[in-house]
């Protein structure tokens, strides 16, 4: 096959060949058939086209890899993952966003593109906002995204990336009214404590809240105690003279002040509590409307920490081990792509969902968004 | 056995079973035996001990807890992880730094303490700086720090925290002076390309360096390529005319110029081509120093993106699995909790150890420094 470089574009000469080319899925037909600088790499590279410039010189890999590199700074990153995906048996197109695939050993124009490819390099940023423009062209595209990451060793690793989708067998509770009996709780800083035994072993038994201990006391977490609060089901009672924040940073060693501060416990509705929770624990407030959210659901939610996310997530009471790992995010977190990955593969590595929560602003109120990200075999 | 809380303290009151609560491993002889809180609260709650206020009333464990806390904000963590130990056949004292653990079935006095504890809630953070001031006290104290985690289902999980001991069978690297040809190179963006096949397999077989391609060329990372370039093993030229930042935040859709630049190749030198990699990736400095030190130290280096970290090390070129992964932070990073448990989590399900590098100050220069951490089972 023979072509020609100019100004940045790779035009098949000889209209013999043309049906063949486009049949093979390179190339577009705009009067001649104008080939990307990532088809006109890989044919040249693996020995399937002669490339010449206006000059009539005829261009070996390295000359023309220098110049797609002028035309298009992330040009070495399109082709890497371009080969890949050929090598792979795909038929892709390079389109705005960053390729367009198709399915396996079907041809552009055949069968619409299923997927569209993001790449990035290993030392690249995703912010979620970015993340977040990603969904909203799928969904208006109707494609499935996949990011396609580019490491230090040329090696690429694929992410499906999708809103989340919690599958939840059980309705989403609605205890409220049934129980007469508020709990009487003790709060200890960053935790709660409910006395009552029966309470306690039927809270953790048929709900799931807390931690029983052997003396059949319900320890609970600031978040489950506050959506109990929230129910009607729980009350305490937060002392009101004293600051009860704790700084961010510990020093090593602390001084503590060993006498008593003078202060009384005040009984609290639920705005008080969660303006205790959020100057106790810096983002509060984030984590408590992800969890409210998924209770509602009719999930079962539980710390996720030593999964390294805010929250592990079972489908319903059943469930021995949990499905999804949802970690909350500010709105205006930035990803490394180091950091997706380790989340991802450990999330993999526990056979659970990994899925980022964050809030965005819809409008004059905001919303909860779920993303999925999933390593991708392809 | 009786005691007596009076401003914040405990004091046991009673001579007759002052010997038997010492070598039990509670309290600390001061006149009379005082306990420290986590104590009191352990053997009331154990039904071990009355406390009784000054004016003779009898304490509850609820109101006692209540009383504690107002001394102490922290009293939830520190006695949910006494309790723990202690219930896990340790002797542990309260100390500056939370806490002092001595062997298992060990009494205080009898042997030292061998390490100490220093607590968080699965909701703060800590900073590299107060890491390293930890290693220091530690150094200082001759004992092993131990970090505890409480979850918000107040389970716990212990870490080790340790300086870095990479055991590496091979002398560090010198081949700078043996070899006369430096290899020519073309720089793709963020990777260089190795065109001479036979050069490229040397590297490539012998030392590990970049990705062999099916043609027999080497990718070569920034780092790698850097490396090699100080070596005198490699010579690269870089485009001088162009800005080739590449902005960190990428747009859905980018638009391209498809003009190619006016601009020629210049060779460059070692400093100029790292000013390069730095426009190119934002932390290059870093990673690149944190890259020389561990090949110098004669270990073998490659990505560690799939792991989620920026380095995974092998001690010997013989290894067929890594060892390490190396993440190297800013100076200033903080760790939230979930961050730290991810990292380590991963790593230990990989069957290797997690270490974090940064820089650090000493005097007029700065060091790297590597610490590790690791998933303690006590």
């Amino acid at each position: 096959m023979q072509a020609v470089l100019s100004d940045g574009k790779v035009v098949v000469a000889g209209s013999e060949t043309e049906a063949d080319i486009l049949a093979k899925g390179y190339g577009r037909k705009k009067g001649k058939i104008e080939l990307s600088l990532e088809e006109a790499a890989f044919l040249l590279e693996t020995g399937k086209i002669q490339i010449k410039d206006e000059a009539g010189k005829e261009q070996n890999l390295e000359g023309f890899l220098e110049h797609a590199l002028d035309v298009s700074p992330k040009f070495a990153l399109r082709y890497l993952i371009y080969s890949d995906l050929k090598e792979r048996g795909y038929a892709v197109q390079p389109g705005g966003v960053d390729f367009w695939l198709y399915p396996r050993g079907a041809k552009p124009g055949e069968k619409p593109a299923r997927h569209f490819i993001r790449i990035f390099s290993e030392s690249d940023f995703l912010s979620l906002n970015d993340l977040a423009a990603l969904l909203i062209s799928a969904r208006n595209m109707r494609k499935e995204p996949i990011i396609a990451v580019v490491d230090e060793e040329s090696d690429i690793t694929y992410y499906e990336v999708q809103e989340a989708k919690f599958e939840s067998v059980e309705p989403g509770e609605d205890r409220g009214g049934s129980k007469k009996r508020k709990a009487k709780t003790t709060l200890l800083g960053d935790r709660v404590v409910l006395w009552d035994a029966d309470l306690a072993e039927s809270l953790y038994r048929n709900d799931f809240y807390g931690k029983l201990t052997k003396e059949k006391r319900l320890l609970l977490s600031l978040v489950e105690a506050a959506y109990l609060m929230k129910k009607g089901l729980l009350e305490t009672e937060v002392r009101e003279q004293k600051s009860e924040n704790r700084s961010r940073e510990s020093d090593l060693v602390k001084e503590r002040s060993h006498k008593p501060q003078t202060s009384s416990l005040k009984p609290v509705n639920f705005e008080r509590f969660v303006e205790y929770a959020n100057a106790v624990e810096s983002d509060f407030m984030g984590k408590y409307a992800v969890y409210e959210d998924l209770r509602g659901k009719g999930l079962v939610v539980k710390t996720g920490f030593k999964f390294g996310s805010h929250f592990r997530v079972y489908k319903t009471k059943q469930q021995k081990h949990s499905s999804y790992l949802v970690h909350v995010l500010p709105e205006e977190h930035v990803f490394s792509m180091q950091e997706l990955s380790r989340a991802v593969r450990l999330a993999h590595g526990v056979k659970k969902r990994m899925i980022f929560s964050f809030k965005e602003k819809e409008g004059a109120k905001s919303i909860i968004r779920y993303v999925d990200i999933g390593r991708m075999k392809l």
